[in-house]
């Protein structure tokens, strides 16, 4: 055996994540390891608290990063607030929703499906008669930004909804986080979690996570154990916490959290409206000239996400091949359809640093040439000299 | 608020862990991002598997990097192997140890304690006794390098006696692979989970676990589904399975793996007992060094860990103020102790690339000038003279 140094391609990342990474993130990811107790390292992480507080827009004392993929965020927020035999509505329209009915199954709760529609936001007022139906319901949990239709629901409706009916909420906020208008105290979302690589442009391999005192309340008065000792939130705020005092839990990611530190630094520069904004204009263009191109979004207009574009492959098509040769020929990665989509759509991703008119464009030219069309990237032009 | 770039000092990482990363590694985790399906990436991952497959010594096929810091990985072993109602085993002479019996209790496992002395390899004998009293008990699980008391146990002998008592094994291996011999297969450890921050030298974040066909079995046949859906290895294996078919589990730490595949090129490239010679070379000055300024180290000789040395504070010292010290006018890191040891011990790792001789005398110099001692660098150097 004699394996040798590994030297990635330069891909441009436009598929559901992870989205390309500012290279002021990667240098800062490539800075000397200290120790997961140094004074300095303390004080980096009271200012990634900080910066995450601005991005979920939050005063959440308990507002951190899991030193894990965003499945382990999802985890921790199931993991620490079900208790077993705890009823747990769940909103299903697409792949992460399931997970969701995983997690709560695997902790022992009791789960009460809301299924709804590939492709489609969450229905409130299915949401509200469900409520009704589960007064003994302790915790609604839907997708804000399903990673696998590209919906967006309303998340601050639902959360609306259960309050009034005395549930928590979960929130998965994986890829909405820094693309999308995201208020986790004006809309009263309970727990939320999201990732480090998709609208952040960070490195993947953490999961913002924040709870509010409501959340830490029923935490904290749990009956039972938290069922995982990596993710007990009760053990692991001794680390995360306030003051110069941390308690040995894990050894942190001490490298990864310097990249997120410095993603969080750049979306704090930018402004996070900004951004937001940024990322719709660039959804803009992008929808108009695939359109223009004779293709259709899956999502309606105003469900739509704008950092993560679902578009029916046009019939007769090969997806995958047409995939291959992005990857190939262009360097260019888009994504392809995940759980019912799978073979239907294809996953444009404009995430981060990734939603600029350089990215929307190439994208644009490079399908126009490999599916034999025209007028994409024309189209997109008229939106940006608008 | 406005926070700016976070540049963290460059210390001497001689503590517990982390330890100073390679170059060459930092080097590998800030190249460009790529999808985690990326047909490139899989044939990294796949390299991954054969070098960690080479670092444990062993052809397991379920031999892989968990998503997560080591003590994920040692949740994932128990996750994955305990099932509710079952006897484990635990030998605790440290820290981890009652982190092992913590994991078994949240599984639901009932624990069978053989308590040992900090300090002291777990006592073959009395794990023997324990395993004859309880002929029901179904794993074994101990630590084979105690991080928090530097003690090394007998890994070999403990799976001998479990597999005449049919149990399982669980082996604790983050502080010595890469540092210790250590032989999955010749030893038959069923199940085992390292850390890339300790002798692999790599950022922390990652916790290379494998599994032989015994605990596979065990894994497949459970009869009720594993607690945890990050963890669980039914899932995972969909992902690092063998071939080009990878089903999307969790989105992979893609940059942390570029730089475990460097960290463990760079061990084949020294070779693995190359690596061991070496961290028991700087071991024997160290202590030699340590013991000519009068210290004592706090494990017999024939069990200690080269790689994590404990010494004894000397009567009259303020321990925090010399580790607070060494930091701040040295940039030099040594670890504090951990549990019954805490305020008694220093811990001083020489791990990795960070077990050089120069790292041995410098630490030996500056301890000599903050302790107001003298000739600990005479000593070592004698060592290497010989």
């Amino acid at each position: 055996m004699s394996i040798t140094s590994f030297h990635p391609p330069r891909r441009t990342l436009m598929g559901p994540g992870p989205s390309d990474v500012y290279s002021r993130v990667t240098e800062a990811l490539s800075r000397p390891t200290i120790g997961h107790l140094d004074p300095m390292f303390v004080g980096m992480m009271d200012e990634v608290k900080q910066l995450l507080q601005y991005a979920f827009r939050t005063q959440n004392a308990l507002t951190l990063p899991v030193s894990a993929p965003g499945s382990a965020g999802m985890e921790t927020c199931f993991a620490n607030l079900v208790e077993p035999g705890e009823k747990v509505i769940v909103c299903i329209n697409g792949v992460f929703g399931i997970r969701m009915k995983e997690n709560v199954e695997r902790c022992g709760g009791e789960t009460v499906i809301v299924q709804g529609e590939w492709g489609r936001a969450v229905d409130p007022a299915a949401v509200e008669e469900t409520l009704k139906a589960h007064p003994d319901a302790v915790i609604l949990a839907f997708v804000h930004a399903e990673t696998s239709t590209g919906a967006r629901s309303d998340a601050e409706k639902l959360c609306a909804l259960a309050r009034q009916h005395n549930c928590l909420t979960i929130v998965d906020a994986v890829t909405s986080l820094g693309g999308s208008e995201l208020e986790v105290d004006a809309w009263g979302i309970d727990a939320i979690y999201s990732g480090t690589q998709k609208c952040l442009s960070c490195v993947p391999g953490l999961s913002p996570v924040s709870f509010n005192q409501r959340a830490v309340d029923k935490i904290q008065n749990r009956k039972t154990k938290v069922q995982s000792w990596f993710l007990d939130l009760n053990l692991v705020m001794g680390y995360w916490g306030k003051g110069a005092k941390r308690a040995y839990h894990h050894t942190a990611p001490v490298n990864a959290l310097y990249a997120l530190h410095e993603a969080l630094v750049i979306l704090q520069e930018e402004g996070i409206e900004n951004s937001w904004k940024r990322h719709q204009l660039h959804h803009n263009a992008l929808v108009a000239g695939l359109e223009a191109m004779g293709m259709s979004m899956v999502v309606p207009a105003d469900e739509r996400l704008a950092q993560l574009n679902l578009v029916t492959v046009p019939e007769g098509v090969d997806e995958a091949a047409v995939r291959a040769e992005l990857l190939e020929a262009y360097n260019l990665e888009i994504g392809a359809g995940l759980g019912d989509f799978a073979g239907k759509v294809w996953r444009i991703g404009l995430m981060g640093c990734a939603a600029t008119k350089t990215n929307a464009l190439f994208c644009l030219g490079a399908l126009e040439a490999v599916l034999g069309k025209s007028g994409g990237c024309k189209a997109a032009m008229e939106i940006y000299q608008k």
